[in-house]
Order: C-alpha cells, then sequence, then structure tokens
C-alpha cells in the first residue's frame, strides 16, 4: 500500500479493514482461564475479578504512563501513541498490554466521532468502542440516576433524612453533549409529581459514580464508596449519603458487570483493556484501577495514559490514583507534538504549516515545564515527538538537539501512520531508560497535609504558580470539611486544561500567576476533594454541526461516519 | 425436593439453582451457524439478521399468542404461563420457542423486582434479563435522549426549521420509575445554555423509538421509521421530522446492536427469544416484529405474549403486530386465575382465600367478553386457567363445567411450581384446538376506515361500549391529521388495563358505557395514531419502600433482592 493511498484513509476505514482475533485468543494468550472472562460478542470480553485474586501474589508488570503537554486544538495524539508504544514493544518481543479509557458518547456525536487512537494505532472494534461498548457507561448512567430517583422519592415519601432540597448536590447525567439540561426545574406539576426543585444534568463522565468505579478495589469497596456518597445536606446541615437512603446495594447490583474491565485488542492484536473514563478536571481522568492492576499482573508492561496534560491527568494519577490503588508506576511518555508545541509559541492553528524555530523554541518551555512535574515525582520519562507530515527536518533537530543538550531521552512516533513500527524507537528508549534508573515514585504530597498545603503543593510544584488564592467562601469550607473529617483526602484539581495556569489563554510556561480556588466539592464516595479553579464544565454542548450529522449505518449495519 | 421446601424458594433462588446449557448449544439446537449469532456471555446472544434473508422462504411454525383477562392485583401470571407451555411443548417434541418482551429496570427497582417469568417457567438468566440484558433498552434512552439534544442544539443554534419550542412534543427518557421528572423545565440559566422550555421525561418502553425498534422489519424500515418521526411542529404549525434535522443516520447507528434479537433459554433450556418491550397503553405492548418473525422461522411453534389484557395486548397485537408484520397468528392462549376472576367479581383482595363461587360466576364475565374478542378475530383459543394453592375444589369445577357448557377449551396450568410438567394439559389442548380448527385471522379494520370508525370499532367490538364520544379537541385534530395524510395509520388505543371500560373502576364486564376520546397522539414513526382515553401514565413513580431497598449483591457478585 502506497503512502499516498494510506493518507485518504479515515480511521473507521482503517479498523473495518482490520482483522481481529477471536477474543479467545487474546484471552488464552494472557493465560486467562475459560471461566475467568465472558465473550461480549467475538471480539470483546468481560474479565472476572476471580483473576485478580488468582494473581494477587504473581509479580507486577512495569506500569508506564502516557502523558502530554498541555492539549492545543493542534492536537497531540497521546491515546495514539499508548497504543502505538503497546503494538511497539510486542513487536520487539515484550508482552505488553495497553490500558485505556472507555470514550464517551457524547462527545463522539458531538465533535470528536471517536476516541480510540488512529490510524494504524487504534484499539478494536472501534465502532463498538465508540458506541455502547459493554454497557459501563450506560450502566454508571443508570446507578447514577437510580439514585437520583431513589433521592427525589424519598424526598416525596414525607422526607425522613430531612433532606433540604436547596443543598441537594447529587445531578442526574446522561452520556450526551446536552446543554438544555445543564439547568433545570424538576418536580414541577402538583403534589402528585415530586417536590419542585432546581437540579441539573453532567455528562456521565463527570459522575462521581463513573470516579468511584475506576478508584474501586474489587466489588466490596465499590459498595463501601457508594455507600459514603455524598447526596446533599440535611436542613440542619449534617451531609446525606448514600448509606442514609440504603440504597448502596441496588446501586452495587446495577453496576456489578460494569466492575469488571474490558479486553479487547489494538489493530495489531496486542491486548488492550480498556475500561472506565472520568472527567479530567473534576474527576481524575484515568482508566480503572481494577483495569491498571489487572493488566500489570497479565502483561510485563502496561501502557496507560490519563487525561489531558501532565498538569491534570498525570498529577492525579500519581497523586491520586496510584496512591490509593497501590501503583508503582515506572516511567512516563511524554508526548508532544511540533505542531502544538509551535502554538504554546504563540502560532494560530492557521499557521502551524509554516516552519517556525522562534515559536517552536518559546513552546518548549511547556514540556519542560511538564518534565520537571515528572521528575518531581521521582520517575524516569522519555519525551514522544508525534511526528506530522507537516513537520520540517529543521524543526525535528531543534528539538532533538534540544533534549540531547539537557540529556533528555526523546524519540520520534510515526505510529500513526506506521502503527507498533512507527513506535519501535520509543519503546526501545523507553526500555533503556527503565535499565538505566530506577524508577523512585513518591506522591508530591502527604494525605496528612492540611487541604490547603496539598493545593499549595499542586499550584507550585506542577503548574509553577507562585500562590494560592483561597476565596472566603473557600476558607469556610475547609474549615466545615475539618469538622467533618474530609481534610485528610487527596485533593482533584478542576483547572483549564489549555494552560498550566487557571487562564486558559496563558499558553507556553506562564510565570508569576496566581491560582485562584473558587469552590470545593467533596467526592466522599470517591474518596477525593474538587478543588475548582474557575468555570469547569460538566455538560458539554453540541456543535452548531455534530458529528452526528454525517453518522449512518448501511443496509448490512456497517457504520459510517465514525473517525 | 419436597412440595413444601418448593414453597419457600423465591424465583431468583430457582433460577440461581438452574443449570443452563451455553447458549453456543441453543444456538446450535436452532440451526443457526457460527456467523449468525454473537455471544454476550456464556448465556446470552445476539442474532444476526442475516438469518431472516437465509430463511425468507422458509415455512413459517405456528404463532400461538398468550393474552390474559383484565389484570387485577390478584395477578394473572401470563408470562409465567407463556414460558410454561413453550417448556410443556418441547417437553412432548414439538420444537417450540417462546418470544418475550424484554423487562424495564424502572418496575424492577421500584415494585416489581424482576419480569421474567416466575417459579419454574422462568427464562434465564433472571438476574442478566432484568439488569441491563444485552444492553437494548440503553441504546434506545440513548437514541432518545440523542435526539432530544440534537432537536435542543438545533433551536439554539438558530433554528433553522422554525420549530415553535410551544409545541415540541418529543421528549427525553430514562428506564426508571422517576416521577421529578414528569414536568420539568430545561434549557435554563441564560443564552449560553440553550433556549428554556417546558420539557418532560417518560420511561424508555413509552419511547416512540421503543415502538419504531418493535414495528421495524429490518435495518432499512428502522432507519425509515426513525426518520419519520415528529418531533414537534414549526410557528407555522407544521410537523418537524428526525429527516427535517439529519439525524436519523445517527440515531440507526445507535440502535444497530439493538435491533437485532436476543436469544436465551428458560429453566428447562427451551430456546426463548427475548427482544424490545413497550408499553401496552400508549404503544401496542408486544415484542419485535423480528424476533416473532424469526422465531417463527426457527421453530414450530412460536408462544409470544402481549402486555395487558385481551382489550389492550392481545387487540394490539393482532390489528397492528400482526398486521405490519405480515404475521398469520394461528390461535390464543387466556390466561386466568380463579383469584382474578373473583377480584372481577367483586371481591377484596383480602378475601381472595375464601371460596366464592357467586363472585366466580359474575367474575367470568370478564373472560366471557375477551373470549368474543379473540373470536372476532377469527382466531380459535384455550383457555388457561393458572393454579393457585388457595382455589378450591368447587371452584375449579365450576370453570370447567362452564368452559365445558360453552365448549370453549379449557386446561389447568400449574407451570409456576412444575415447570414444562405442568403445562401438559394445556399443551395438549392448544394442539386438539390447533388440530380442529383452522385459524383465520382478519384484523378487526381496514386501514382505510375513517379514524372515527377504527376507534369505534375496537370500542363496541373489543369493550363492549354502546358508543364512542369524541371531545371537540380531539374532532379538530382529526380534520388536521386528515389532512396531513395520517388518517390511514391503525389505532393504538390508551385506556385503563383494569377495566374493559375507560374506567378503572369498572371491573367483571361492565355494559352500556362510552368510551371518551381526550387526545390523538401522533407516532408517525412507529406507524400509528395513539388515542387516550384518560390520564395515561409515561413515567410512574417509586413506591415508599422500593424494591431497591432489598436489593443487594454479595462479595462474590451474585444478585439478591430480584424475584
Amino acid at each position: 500500500m502506497s503512502v499516498q493511498s494510506k493518507k485518504v484513509k479515515s480511521d473507521i476505514e482503517i479498523a473495518q479493514e482490520a482483522v481481529m482475533k477471536p477474543i479467545k485468543e487474546i484471552a488464552e494468550g494472557l493465560n486467562l482461564r475459560e471461566d475467568e472472562w465472558e465473550p461480549f460478542g467475538h471480539y470483546k470480553a468481560k474479565i472476572s475479578l476471580d483473576v485478580m485474586k488468582r494473581l494477587q501474589n504473581a509479580p507486577d508488570g512495569k506500569v508506564i504512563l502516557v502523558t502530554s503537554i498541555n492539549p492545543t486544538p493542534a492536537g497531540e495524539g497521546k491515546s495514539t501513541v499508548t497504543v502505538g508504544l503497546g503494538q511497539a514493544l510486542n513487536k520487539i518481543g515484550h508482552k505488553t498490554i495497553v490500558a485505556l479509557r472507555e470514550p464517551s458518547l457524547g462527545p463522539t456525536m458531538g465533535i470528536k466521532g471517536g476516541a480510540s487512537g488512529g490510524g494504524y494505532s487504534q484499539v478494536m472494534p472501534m465502532e463498538d468502542i465508540n458506541l455502547h461498548f459493554t454497557g459501563d457507561f450506560h450502566a454508571i448512567t443508570t446507578a447514577n440516576n437510580a439514585l437520583a430517583a431513589f433521592l427525589d422519592n424519598h424526598i416525596h415519601q414525607g422526607n425522613e433524612c430531612q433532606i433540604d432540597t436547596r443543598r441537594i448536590t447529587w445531578k442526574r447525567v446522561v452520556d450526551l453533549n446536552d446543554r438544555a439540561l445543564r439547568q433545570v426545574v424538576v418536580g414541577l406539576g402538583g403534589p402528585l409529581q415530586g417536590v419542585p426543585r432546581e437540579d441539573g444534568f453532567n455528562i456521565t463522565v463527570a459522575s462521581e459514580i463513573m470516579a468511584i468505579l475506576c478508584l474501586a478495589k474489587d466489588l466490596t469497596d465499590l459498595k463501601e464508596k457508594l455507600s459514603n456518597i455524598v447526596v446533599g445536606y440535611s436542613f440542619n446541615k449534617q451531609p446525606v449519603t448514600v448509606r442514609d437512603l440504603g440504597v448502596q446495594g441496588a446501586l452495587t447490583l446495577l453496576l456489578k458487570e460494569a466492575v469488571k474491565p474490558n479486553l479487547v485488542q489494538t489493530l495489531e492484536n496486542t491486548p488492550a483493556i480498556v475500561h472506565g473514563g472520568p472527567f479530567a478536571n473534576i474527576a481524575h481522568g484515568c482508566n480503572s484501577i481494577i483495569a491498571t492492576k489487572l493488566a500489570s499482573k497479565l502483561g510485563d508492561y502496561v501502557i496507560t495514559e490519563a487525561g489531558f496534560g501532565a498538569d491534570l491527568g498525570a498529577e492525579k494519577f500519581l497523586n491520586i490514583k496510584s496512591r490509593l490503588g497501590n501503583i508503582d508506576p515506572k516511567a512516563v511518555v511524554i508526548v508532544a507534538t511540533i505542531r502544538a508545541l509551535k502554538m504554546h509559541g504563540g502560532v494560530d492553528k492557521a499557521n502551524l504549516t509554516v516552519e517556525n524555530l522562534d515559536a517552536l523554541k518559546t513552546g518548549m518551555q511547556n514540556l519542560q515545564k511538564h518534565i520537571e512535574t515528572v521528575q518531581s515525582f521521582g520517575l524516569p520519562f522519555v519525551v514522544a515527538i508525534n511526528r506530522f507530515i507537516t513537520d520540517t527536518d529543521k524543526e525535528v533537530e531543534y528539538i532533538e538537539k534540544w533534549c540531547e543538550e539537557k540529556d533528555y531521552d526523546v524519540a520520534l512516533s510515526d505510529v500513526w501512520e506506521k502503527g507498533g513500527e512507527g513506535g519501535i524507537d520509543l519503546a526501545v528508549k523507553l526500555l533503556r531508560v527503565l535499565e538505566k534508573q530506577e524508577g523512585n515514585f513518591k506522591p508530591l504530597y502527604e494525605l496528612n497535609d492540611s487541604i490547603e498545603a496539598k493545593i499549595e503543593t499542586i499550584a507550585k510544584k506542577v503548574y509553577g504558580a507562585v500562590a494560592v488564592d483561597f476565596i472566603p467562601k473557600v476558607r469556610k469550607q475547609i474549615e466545615e470539611y475539618k469538622s467533618l473529617g474530609w481534610d485528610k483526602l487527596p485533593v482533584c484539581m478542576a483547572k483549564t486544561q489549555y494552560s498550566l495556569s487557571d487562564d486558559p489563554a496563558k499558553l507556553g510556561r506562564p510565570e508569576g500567576f496566581t491560582i485562584t480556588v473558587r469552590e470545593l466539592r467533596p467526592s466522599i464516595g470517591a474518596g477525593f476533594l474538587v478543588a475548582l479553579t474557575g468555570d469547569v464544565m460538566t455538560m458539554p454542548g453540541l456543535p452548531k454541526k455534530p458529528a452526528a450529522l454525517n453518522m449512518d449505518v448501511d443496509a448490512d449495519g456497517k457504520a459510517i461516519g465514525l473517525f
């Protein structure tokens, strides 16, 4: 196949031409026993949690985190690199599993059209993964909304828990982009239709239940976490939990299959565990602990990723997920593209095809900051430059020289066009880094630190802020949380993904800035406190021309318009 | 196992002790080719629509409809008899498939705790079927709500179709009982959050998309029907359709797996196709045409059921589903219980254990009317008396004598306690009826009849009304529908299920009553006009103590509290 003909193929065309192995072969390749997995169609499976019990004393494979610079409209291709790197490691003889998040239908129908890697580095079957997959998100949606229905019914039926309807924090969800549901009033129509109150819907990936599913260690832990969800406050301002409503059993029942990780494969038949997908702003942005730990028991290497840039996804992967899940990551891959670095250097999206070494030089400072962040966690890293056709030789040379001077390991990645073959350089450099530098991972803060100290640590060490401003409302919340015993939880920062600062317009490496914490939200079930540094969108809207307008299915049931 | 120990077992206990065959064996038993089905776990499968193409010229098995008297709080056990009869026919050597509806999560979490038959006549795996099953309802929920999001986005982005937000008829759905969502206001919060308007949620089984999925003949027909959905009206009062919004492709894509029928098995390994489940009031209350037709190609007998009593479910199965799907049913089983007949004779639920031949005699008139209805469709029938332990010998004798005098075939059914064995009498009598009387099925009205005439035919011939009152609003709607060319569609009656009349308090066989048609609603996608004869609940509420409070899952993932 010529390079030219490849160029015009869309992700879905490449995917639909792929030859997948029956999932049975993939499961057997991981030495899963026959009763340890269940098929969902011929190319997807759910893995029983019993595997973890059988393998609890088996050695752990090396967990490698893939993160990136601050995302730009130019695109970085983090998932694509994750898949490609996994394929490359398998190609050179290392038993490797990729562990990814499940995509949300909202962005798929809205803008993205899909999110399962790209080009010759995709997870398969991409149509299924981008649509309903094995139903995990639907189960989470249902559990979330069942809780809302139980809550409103509790109030309607006499309100034994004395819930103050003005202080309900639990929202309903849909796994769609639907701005009209952001702010609603429910319970209208008179005394038979419930109690009127203000309410709102989030997208499913923003549900606390999504975060819980991804942080639970097993079914028992899942139920415990669900029990701890705070749904609102009583008239005397005490938290009301799921345990108070007595529905934790029903919610766990609704999630008993969703908590099992999903096994699929990449275009090159590398095993992939795709499970969970919380937002990386008001939640922690990583696939499930269960999936990552399971992958580490089944493979020698696990390549996993976290949402947005290293300031959000990686920080939370390391300070929240790894800590709560006892995961000991061994190295980090930091993905950047020359296009995105030039945007961080001040170039408009329209002018990215023009060589611009000055802008690249300025933009490198964004990468530099993320490298320092990874180093502060005690972890070795490789910089992965995800190649685009418009990158000039001089631009590539500049980056290589920049890394050489600083003694940073760097690799060019061509996994979109060449699959695993295009990631071998990256794979080899990663293995070299792992060999020469023992990972010495340590979270950045202690759980016993005060809420203020935790936030300050993240803001200063990860974002490069000079100070943190807690507005008076937040100071008051901190006092309340202390009195409720919530101050020993990790902090989940909600910040714009586009900038290291809390101002999305400040690209590159802003300096001298202050981070303003405007609100705290307790995710007691998930086990973290969310600190909001600005408006955080928990329900996206659709664009004027949604991707859905181009979607279709032919008479044979073949999907059209996913990409 | 002693009778006594059986008595205390719940449905879920019986189900969890059952030995299921791998679904592969069930599929192979139906001579499905390996590429014609996909596993969903080890005990569920989705069947490819390609089977219908391969078997289009194969002979059709005999379709038998199971219906009942008007339901009462005493319970009739229609699904249980359907499953038990299928098991019985297989037991005596006839290749039989049962074709059922999928249960809705709302009632499961609310009151019912499950809906997949009962006792030793259940479809399996009951936990899966009662929870998320193969995700069909979630796909329908998603497609329904995606359409709502596209619609509100269309308005927000400039409203090219000039949709009048006061005349939007498309509602959002959840597959839950959630009264607080019946009447809501969406789009609050200012110009960035959409356009404020009144809205409301239905339960998923009331979605027109559920009805469409169940009436579609194939994927192409599904897309055509989705395109025809009327979502509301423009400022100049013209209908706005999904085709106008251009999202029929995306909706079809979201439903491409849900449209495939699900294969499972009963407790005695009788193949069961469980697919679709529209309401029997504002929709037609039957499983999918695709499932019923497929079952008739794969089995010599298909036992299927329709919602509520014969006045609603059977009438619609015969006038709507069979007509649109070219299904030629051969006989009807009318299920009754002595308890329920006594309620129709005026006995309170508390006094049902007392022998009461007078009440039984009066209550028999309800059964009598449904028998006449079935006869008016040209179909032979068997009366199935579903036995309860409290039935007295005299009461049973009374019914047997009553049937004998009228030359009606009657059989006692004990399928709850004895499975297929308890349905052999019924099976034998059904076969005898099929032998002695050629089915001569014909719908009750012609599509070319006027809207008024169709409704009058149903009201008089099926309900026994003396007249139909169309309120002025409806007269006006009829004129509008005529001008829009909608008057040639079948009519889907929305009436209380508890009475033959439109007054739920009138049990037995009310006479001299008038049916009042209060509103018409066009389901142009599904292909019928809904005629409402009273308030129809399209979003149930939860009781004070929802069934969910008793649900749980143990540490091994075993479900508790479904029944």
